[in-house]
């Protein structure tokens, strides 16, 4: 950030008054502009035991494996905006069963969640930011092919979860020294 | 937003080429200004079975009870934000047990994120943005003075769910025409 976004004058890195950070602080209009992390919000979708992953058509990770998953938007709950990412990326109905994961990633700021949700019916294909779209057995993963570690660590958690029926809510970290 | 935070050109607001809403866009260097809601973490901390709750000092709703929590910060994990801000409003430090409550508020873009914690002992006392820090019974909430529904929601659930010992992590939406 280079410039206030209300009145276009440069802005200055410090600490304003009563605070105890650096923010961006435009010293023609007064505006202090604050940044805050992300959520990214999809669905772990499955279909008669089998998981559907898309593959990335676009970067970063292009050709790897992923959830359906994007920035959540403004207006929207995470549920929302979980169901529109998998219609966008995997042109699929889902029917959301309820929160299933959420990931700090600490180092990008950003918040992951997954909803844990059934296909409506076997009716899905690529999006525009997909290369292609295909249920997977638990054997089948590509697990050396999969795009981030929040997606491993959901699928990771889920086969575990799968064995007794139970599906907790799992909060987890993942930073990039980590991994 | 009315000017570009990277040159300090107008943005207009369109849909960019293979999106499909509005955002703000600078026509001068290109940039796509994306904006996302943001994350309210916090916690509800517990000592000998009394809840900790601050009066708020600042607006809104000043002189109205609520739970330690506040806006994630760039680099923060929720918890690390819950704990902060836990030490920020009431002076006081926790030990956290887990995520508890998650609220979207899509009419304000907010999603709050609560953590059952128990406070390490018996200090505390009013931050900058706190009138009076208290413990409170069940009996004593002062529930026509809660400063938000996503404050009363979370305690509902919690004196519910202390009944059973079991605290699973709830899931709600609350919207602006609901209360």
């Amino acid at each position: 950030m280079k410039f206030c976004s209300t009145c276009g004058q440069p802005v200055v890195q410090r600490v304003p008054p009563g605070d105890n950070r650096e923010r961006f602080v435009c010293e023609g209009c007064g505006t202090i502009h604050y940044q805050n992390p992300k959520i990214v919000t999809g669905c772990l979708p499955i279909y008669e035991d089998r998981v559907l992953l898309c593959k990335r058509a676009i970067q970063p990770r292009s050709g790897l494996w992923t959830l359906p998953a994007g920035f959540l938007e403004i207006g929207e709950t995470t549920v929302e905006g979980a169901i529109r990412e998998t219609r966008e990326e995997a042109c699929a109905e889902v029917s959301v069963h309820g929160l299933y994961t959420v990931f700090n990633l600490p180092h990008i700021s950003q918040i992951y969640m997954f909803f844990r949700a059934d296909l409506v019916d076997a009716s899905f294909s690529a999006g525009l930011e997909s290369a292609e779209v295909r249920l997977f057995d638990e054997s089948q993963i590509p697990w050396d092919e999969l795009a981030f570690p929040v997606i491993r660590d959901t699928l990771k958690h889920y086969f575990s979860d799968r064995s007794t029926g139970d599906f907790p809510v799992r909060v987890g970290d993942i930073r990039f020294k980590d991994r």
